[in-house]
């Protein structure tokens, strides 16, 4: 299988450094909202670089000084998913209806989760609803100062649905606060986020955070690719499992892993006190 | 089934605001601790308050100055639980006879979580042993300056049987710190519960916490009753799952759930910037 | 079966106290790295820890100045585990070796975990790689003020696999930081350790750290064995099940804990205001 | 708490034999055919007998010689449950209101799989629908030759609700027969039922399967109780989890359960080639 | 989303009864042996089939009379999977490529089980290795008498990896006999895969089966599409959960289930004694 | 690590055929029954077989015409397990060294499960309580006509805390049967246990079941074992999970296993039409 060069409508990639894709939201003049064919394209991209040799990590970012996503784009939702089916007269058929179009939603956003490298997220700005769904999805959260947060679906009536009732009580060790932001939908700052451990930096401004995302993205970049796409791998199956289940499936990971050259590489230019290189993955 | 009204002799319940309950620990010369009675009858308020239909959000608090509770009234215990069977010899049989009034008061405790509407538990003074385990059955846990929390069970010879020992490490994403606490049945006060994140505010006093919790109950009694429950039950779900399951248990409820009439007319208010009304659940 | 005397060739032993011991990892001209018989030896310590009646709480540090343990002594670990294999020239056998030696290698630091008494780990100095498998099997983490941590294994080509990567997550509970240090293999002081709380409390210097862990430990040892040794097991079953089968479990678990003699000897002394003797355990 | 008799309404309940209790639901004229006072008061019953210590196994049967029972009441219970809430008109209120049914109802049956003492369900004739559903969640099935099974539900536009989905798949292990039955709702016989292990033994008629239950009733209530209730509920913890979580759990179990009296008098009696009796439990 | 028509070259697709779909493996003079673009291609069909409303039941045969299918194109196979990384010379790399493919492969035979509808294999003849895979992930298994099966697998070097070792230990509750076959590979023919309820019926040759298939295809094509979708959707939930979380996904989904139209479409055809019809799904 | 030959007090080893080992338990004058001295030595030899590059699959049977064991030495048993804390008068304490004392043995009889290659168990006459722990920890089980089966625990005041309760729902699919024969310590033959599929084969006697457990073992050793320890090793974990984590597993599992070369060398030799020979492991 060939892979066919990305050619996507509403997100730029570009390659900031050796290694490193940046995905970028381009739909600044709508705050960067999603409505289906966004998500959609975020799979195909998330899948693609998945298996990219020359990507080892991946930012993801939203275009414009106003937000990093201000979410679902309702209007867009509206005549779609909550509509489409409102000839429909079965309460029954129409939740067959939902039910598809969420799991698929869903399974579009954890394209990010599901992507072998990892992924940063570099937010500021508005970013609300499905924001917090993609960000969970990701593997390190930054944000600038200027960041408002909201787990928002409450306020139109939903439980949200897309992520972030399932993962954000596995990504901050506070339950009491994922249920109250959760319940009221109120804003939290790029500070409170911070102190609860949602994101792991708080940069001054959009540029910032850029940096600091392309920062990490770089120190990852550097490693062993097989030594870092098992440790996600690893992270997030054990996240979900008993320590036990864990430890056995490193194990079985590692009896192929720790085979790669990668490992005398690392060595020999620690002795050597030079950069090593790895091979591509 | 027509509910019967609550007419409990242990506990207050008011209604300081439209949809929300206020539930008041009444036992206040005892530092309101807790005896069989108390823990059936708690079984039986939230049981009931968990399908009215006025009511949205609960406040769960301990009358007088000193304690929310000081924990298990000792005095009742030891002629209760620990010493019921005393004349039973065959330590099997005893275990039995044990083991069946653990799950009986673990399940009252457990009413809480099991109540479909957010709990709000606020403490102040003595909050020892079992008031830990209620708390970290309610959804969201505010305190008092003064509060002195402790998981004092094993000082009475006790690993904590009631809730505790499974629930804290799920609400508190330091496990190092739970240990801490739990094997050595030192008092910690406010700070420390606000640092780790057991508690999610801390508030001058007892009038200031409950202020406190009023408020937060209030504006989750403001949203779509449909939103709010739901968001409750996926993520008490997802906290002891994988992400996929958490997922699909979302997508299967949400087929039903977002068939309400609450995400339109939370839209609509939204456009009319006017407060939506909803439904009684 | 009566258990043998341990005469340790890589630790030292002490007993600072009553019903508490001190194991020292004692290769201090090596910044005490582990090779093989290092950590079969840790086994056998803490496996007869686990039942020796005489000890309730274990303290486990670092001999010298420089260190905790700087982690697998990768010279060692060269010519042992990556290289031991390197005749085979079929990735499937050598698979099955590898998978051996890993599993035998976490079943050794997993002992801490299993031991039936809590183990609080001082750490000082550098505490890299394997250090922090171990301090994640451990109860109770506490540090000097001079630590510096890394989860290394990336830098050496490597993902974590003696238990870093299954319990980090669930010792800590800000999944993006985790996932940040596992990647990127950066250096963290104690002060960060603290923040995202790896540690629960930091010391000056190394004797400080070790006084503060003797004053746990201490504490802990003083306090019934039935409840503590109760407790530990308890806490760490219920962090890898849900709270339902947490609460079944410690049911059944205290249907014969609560016959104990414990519960009245702490209640008397309680009343008498004096400090319980337990019997041993 | 004092266990107030059973006066039931639609069931019999007699003690052909010491320790040995017969449950008949007894509303032969409408083919024993359940609404929802009946498993109200079923769930009263076996909750009752679960802790009664005069009672050691207990036989389900129907009245009457049509049939064990025909099901669900359609009549009753299209007034009741389906239709209830047809003056609601929001789908997710609906929804959350049918839930709690489901709920109530599942929890109702489910007394018998909770039931501490061994239930053997005798059945005959028609065995439709709830039939099933009340048989999986009894420990032994046994049924006359004339005994017509089936998963009725998806004839009435309905996945089963009340546990036969979750629980025949456990009960049977041939997972393709257990797809048929369900997604046809065909009737199956007696003979089928014994091939596929539905049911262990097919008895010549009502009389007989009666007498049958009682023989293996009887045979159960002779042992010790400790070993027996032992027996069922680790069996049905096993059956849900992982030969690991079995194992563990049965030797906390066992911890308890060993210290009891029953061993040396079964020992005892074994030597002495007398029936051993045991103390109530 | 409008679905394109299926126009499928390594299968054919009939439609041989109202709501009934019947794929063949077209492949008859290779013995319908698979490779990679035809499992690509199955999984489309499946996929598309799915969600197709006028299909309520799916019959999967082979073409030709000697076989359902040998399984793998092991001449095709030897050339993509597992020499595709031949040039890759690090072993770790290789694991990679390797499990990607397989996570494929998996992914592509797993959508007849992620598949809405029900689906009825009916096999004759020889059908080995990628055969078991195919029909364990099937609903209901059907055969004619000359059939042939075997685990294939470890006759040539590998364990079985697209299914057979997950899916046939639940399929069949015979755990030794699935050991057995997996272990040995040796071929078993149509009267023991019914003996052990690896198959639901056999049937005297091709046409009798494909009769039999249809029949029974046809039945429950009758019945209504929520109820039928519905059940195979919980018993696969549960299959692999514990009861108590079969019965509450359960709950959930029969909260919107329960509001369709086809209850009462049912109950009134069955007092009229005529054959319901049903809205598409 | 060299393995040290083994020199075993109460079994016999022998190796019937290359690559076959054969365990018998060498206590014919007490009918085979168990002591702690033998549970321990059971353990060091399937440990020690585990990883013998000579052993591919192994045979275990008892000596003697009588029995393959009856079980528990009960007086041995009565003067140990159950009598050695009679001194102590806590229960909770006495439960702690029950404890310990079930985990070591439940540990034991394991090992049989944990051993990477297939255990055959050919069984004949007495079989009883333990007999039955071992067989379902075993991978295929053999028996002859003459064998005598019983889950005997529940006759002497226990539920069978060695493997039985906790292995046999998941090694028989007939969890009512299963119930029965556990809660009635009924004696069952040879042709019971294979209906139900408790044992695979029913051979004349005591010669016919070892050769024809023979049979099976020569048959397994004569494939690749790189696929014959992948297929057990998948097959037990994929019993006690999800199929989704049976997939997830085995992909990774044969991302190093495909890499072997008996892949070719059994294609190789089908084409050659002579028997392979692969390297040993």
């Amino acid at each position: 299988m060939t892979t066919p060069t990305l050619t996507p409508k509403y997100f730029n990639i570009t390659y900031p450094q050796e290694y490193v894709a940046h995905v970028e939201i381009n739909r600044a003049d709508k705050m960067n909202s999603f409505f289906e064919a966004m998500w959609l394209e975020l799979h195909t991209i998330f899948t693609h670089l998945s298996h990219s040799p020359t990507v080892r990590a991946i930012i993801l970012s939203g275009a414009g000084p106003k937000a990093f996503t201000a979410g679902l784009d309702v209007k867009a939702a509206s005549q779609g998913l909550l509509s489409s089916d409102d000839s429909q007269s079965d309460p029954a058929r129409k939740a067959f209806h939902l039910r598809r179009h969420i799991t698929s939603f869903q399974d579009c956003i954890s394209a990010i989760e599901r992507c072998e490298k990892p992924v940063i997220v570099a937010m500021h700005g508005f970013s609300l609803g499905l924001a917090v769904d993609i960000a969970t999805a990701a593997d390190v959260r930054l944000c600038a100062a200027d960041t408002k947060f909201a787990v928002k679906e409450v306020d139109i009536g939903l439980a949200a649905d897309i992520g972030t009732l399932s993962r954000l009580p596995k990504v901050v060790g506070n339950f009491g606060w994922v249920k109250e932001v959760a319940l009221s939908a109120r804003v939290f700052g790029a500070e409170e986020a911070l102190r609860v451990g949602f994101v792991s930096q708080v940069f001054g401004g959009k540029e910032e955070v850029l940096k600091g995302a392309l920062e990490i993205a770089g120190l990852i970049a550097s490693k062993s690719p097989v030594a870092v796409l098992g440790t996600k791998d690893i992270l997030n199956w054990s996240r979900d499992r008993s320590v036990e289940d864990g430890l056995r499936y490193t194990s079985v990971w590692n009896s192929a892993a720790l085979q790669t050259k990668d490992v005398s590489a690392a060595l020999l230019s620690g002795i050597q006190k030079r950069k090593p290189t790895f091979e591509k993955l």
